[in-house]
């Protein structure tokens, strides 16, 4: 099932897609919901992002190029970091370039959003716990990283995370690949076995750490090949299960 | 005005302090409130976090032990950090120690409530859009830091970010000080203008980069003097003019 967020008239729904058009709910999507039924034409309807996330967590270098590169002992602490809500867009909007850098990337990721609160799970139960998955950009800037290696600033720039185009349901998520094309050149494109660590692990050890809440976004970490971007470009990121987050790089007054 | 958040009975209620007991309140604390006539004893009440935060932002070592130390160029780029809302407790509750370290910090701070949304806001503006004030604990295992630089698991813990034990709406932030009690005995004691990055430019940096929200909570740091606790440590974090902010540090079979 594909769930979307969308505007119409600039009024705010929330619906499920299907062939036939959108068909709008109501109610809390990790709850309980149902349809209205009214249906809403997919031209008619602007896309959101699909979900306005509780938190966002991203993983560092979690991919590798080939599966003989996958390291035999898995890292003690991953490299995690949170980026702020405000930064969420969804697909067709524009990524502004924040001024005084011209170095920001893009980087396509399979998104998890989790349904229930997970606290403590083990990673045999990892997907009760897990509503959906829809695509992520991770836009970064590394010239707003600091220097002792905290990437804060230099991911949380308003429009720095396109999330969509919808929250996929019933996704097998070790079978889908994850990828990217910058004005329509391939430059991404990697099976989600290139993880080095995996999706249960990953969140069965957050789980540990913090109570993972509804609405929780996690990036699951960006294959190799994600490249310096410049106002203009336009760049798709897809999983073919979940649909194509498109969107362009434009210029902006922001100067930090 | 101090504002609080507390139960009576189970039931969550919020009120302002006043000498004669807590006034419940109904409301957005940001947009409009009013008073319901009921008037509760500061005794019944049980007072928890005074705010569930949009989100928490923290800066790093941002106190000079005197003010000779303060340095002639301010970083170009601070150190900042999120911690997960889910790591919030209230006063009185307890800190749990993660299983797997015996290296734990206390971090008391003057934290800032922000009350409207803030984008590119210049340093002389920035209190507009502060609601108030709160005490902060930014608890931090930094056994669990990655070696390079990543704090995120290391500060993400569930319940290392006691808030409280009210907010103060008529504070001025540049005339408290901020103290830390370790089982009685004083381990922090600074004035606010002891921070290398003064809190106008601290909000204005933000606010530059990503769009802050009502509800965001800006921890301003800490002074020099944290030190390591263990199992049964008593912390009170002060901030005079808020109050105490005092927690229990427990041991927990929570293993990371």
């Amino acid at each position: 099932m594909k769930f979307a967020r969308f505007t119409v008239d600039s009024k705010v729904y929330s619906g499920v897609v299907t062939a036939g058009g959108i068909q709008e709910i109501t109610g809390d999507l990790f709850e309980s919901w149902e349809y209205t039924g009214k249906v809403f034409s997919r031209e008619e309807a602007h896309l959101l992002a699909p979900l306005v996330p509780n938190q966002i967590i991203g993983i560092g270098a979690n991919f590798v190029a080939n599966k003989e590169d996958l390291p035999s002992e898995l890292p003690e602490i991953p490299v995690f970091f949170f980026k702020p809500v405000s930064s969420v867009i969804g697909t067709e909007e524009e990524i502004m370039i924040p001024d005084g850098t011209d170095k920001v990337k893009f980087e396509s990721e399979l998104a998890v959003v989790i349904g229930k609160e997970a606290k403590d799970v083990p990673e045999s139960e990892v997907f009760e716990y897990v509503f959906g998955y829809t695509v992520g950009n991770d836009v970064t800037a590394p010239s707003h990283f600091h220097k002792d290696g905290h990437w804060t600033i230099g991911k949380s720039f308003d429009t720095f995370t396109p999330l969509g185009p919808v929250i996929e349901t019933e996704l097998d998520p070790f079978s889908v690949v994850v990828t990217a094309r910058l004005n329509g050149v391939e430059k991404q494109n990697s099976p989600t076995d290139l993880m080095i660590i995996p999706i249960p692990k990953m969140i069965s050890y957050l789980s540990k750490v913090m109570t993972l809440k509804p609405g929780d976004v996690i990036l699951t970490g960006s294959p190799v090949g994600a490249e310096f971007v410049g106002t203009q470009d336009v760049i798709e990121c897809e999983i073919k299960e979940i649909g194509v987050l498109k969107n362009v790089f434009a210029g902006t007054r922001m100067k930090v």
